[in-house]
């Protein structure tokens, strides 16, 4: 086993020349590692480095890690090259099942036997991608939110040859590169984010579809409504506090009734009582022991800093 | 007639003591308006008083009008005292269609006659709330986002009684009180930005009752990936950006597809060629000429600016 401390990398490969291949590229290099990129053809270079560059103001703004530089880049269009001494490797090819698994035979090879691989797909599976994979005990799904170098998220998911080490050291590297790992329970089609943004999204394609809303209003809802909460407290806290001391357990057993109504083309699950106290205790666990007013305080220090924020970061009209 | 213009109106009443009427009544004081305030029970006053004062801190952080002030906050239990001389109502009593019912059979009569009463309804249509109200075409639905003192969002919808001008009125009158008003084309059962938090809050529950995800994984997805960006973004034009050049129009071309996948439990509607064109010239409209570069930029300023204040808003752990 010569697999390094996740907190000990040095060395990353990354692979995809697109917006996600770029953006991970840009995250590596401003928490300090030296990145090898793959792209699949030379004659992207141009467009991938405009990327990374563009990127690297935004990371700039947020703090560079002290040996950060975009020195530490090379870019490549040999798989070998890229990833023959990697430590890690975050795979961002083109969303297509038969691309990724004719490229997991050939990384399965070239890449250190320890070296963990992860895939940036945003909706295939492991199981699947790693069907042709001489070694698939070491690939997982590392999956960002667009745009990679901002955004914390990354959901981490094994298939099914997957060994759980291999999960435990993503999540433990991700960690040491700034990032907000999600380890699903298991693997479930778009994971957990993508699942929730897409009921949100097809909701929102069936208004526009049934001229009962335009684009415009769908996004002004959202950014206006929902948005700034959202960012600060998930769906769950967020109703959890809205109720008052009563939190979670006072929001289904009243607004229970709610769920049968329509609105939403998505019907509810049956609100069974182990559904309510898994919600409720779901809730006690995030609150760890903070009352509804330290809460809602804190909820609204959030919120005015980020309506701030917003406001601030807009060039005046 | 004599309604003033939306932008005169000095005097509004706010009916009810919970978080919602609370909050508006902090609203509309921190936005210089002298504000009567009714309350079912007179007992309720030191908790309302504490909701108002509560919200002020953060009204204060984010900047009061000139004139605001605590002092021109009157509370009263009697109904005709709140409303007998006011300019706008805003009304935030249970949500429950028969207390609304008969309140706004007395209201209609208490209120000036060209004064707007908007309801905060989260749910119910204003075709059934103004049923039994003698005058029924000055009555709109006037829904918050919560906490209503410091997300933007109303969204405007009359019933079928309801005078067009009414909800032109209300538009006006909400946006110079320092709101974002949607009128809603008609009215459909939970308005826009409710409908599409509850497609997500569906889902989640699903998520939960099958072992895919617990409460706090849902958060954490929520709040480290979409989050931070539908504060600043719709999920429209998420897509319109993230795809680049191609915008909404290769979104749906290319990843159309996915929308026959199971990554949600809400089917998605026929990915129609009208369909198509509606979302992308949605997306272009709200674009104004701006190309990929500018908008994405613009987005990721926004992004660094909101985690920034995220960072900054929270009490060292």
């Amino acid at each position: 086993m010569t697999r390094p401390l996740p907190e000990e990398v040095r060395r990353v490969a990354s692979i995809g020349g697109g917006p996600i291949g770029g953006g991970w590229t840009a995250h590596f290099l401003a928490r300090g590692y030296a990145v090898r990129s793959y792209l699949h053809d030379a004659s992207e270079e141009t467009a991938f480095r405009r990327i990374v560059e563009t990127a690297w103001r935004s990371l700039e703004t947020l703090g560079l890690e002290e040996h950060a530089s975009l020195e530490r880049l090379h870019v490549t269009s040999d798989l070998a090259e890229a990833v023959g001494d990697a430590e890690f490797v975050q795979e961002s090819a083109p969303e297509n099942l038969d691309i990724k698994r004719s490229l997991y035979a050939i990384l399965g090879d070239l890449t250190p036997p320890d070296t963990i691989i992860a895939s940036s797909t945003s909706g295939l599976t492991m199981t699947d991608i790693q069907a042709q994979c001489p070694t698939p005990a070491r690939t997982v799904v590392g999956h960002p939110f667009n745009p990679p170098y901002l955004l914390p998220l990354v959901e981490i998911a094994g298939g099914r040859d997957t060994a759980p080490e291999a999960v435990a050291w993503a999540r433990a590297f991700y960690r040491a590169a700034g990032k907000e790992p999600l380890v699903l329970t298991r693997e479930i089609p778009g994971f957990i984010a993508t699942r929730l943004q897409e009921a949100l999204w097809r909701e929102a394609l069936h208004m526009v579809a049934n001229d009962e809303a335009t684009p415009e209003q769908i996004d002004l809802a959202l950014r206006h409504g929902p948005g700034p909460r959202l960012a600060l407290m998930g769906q769950c806290m967020a109703f959890h506090v809205a109720c008052g001391e009563g939190g979670m357990a006072t929001n289904l057993d009243q607004f229970g009734p709610a769920l049968e109504l329509p609105w939403s083309r998505l019907a509810a699950p049956a609100l069974t009582r182990e559904l309510r106290d898994r919600m409720v205790e779901g809730c006690d666990a995030m609150a760890a022991g903070r009352g509804f007013e330290e809460l809602a305080a804190g909820r609204d220090r959030g919120i005015v800093a980020i309506l701030q924020a917003i406001r601030a970061s807009r060039p005046d009209p």
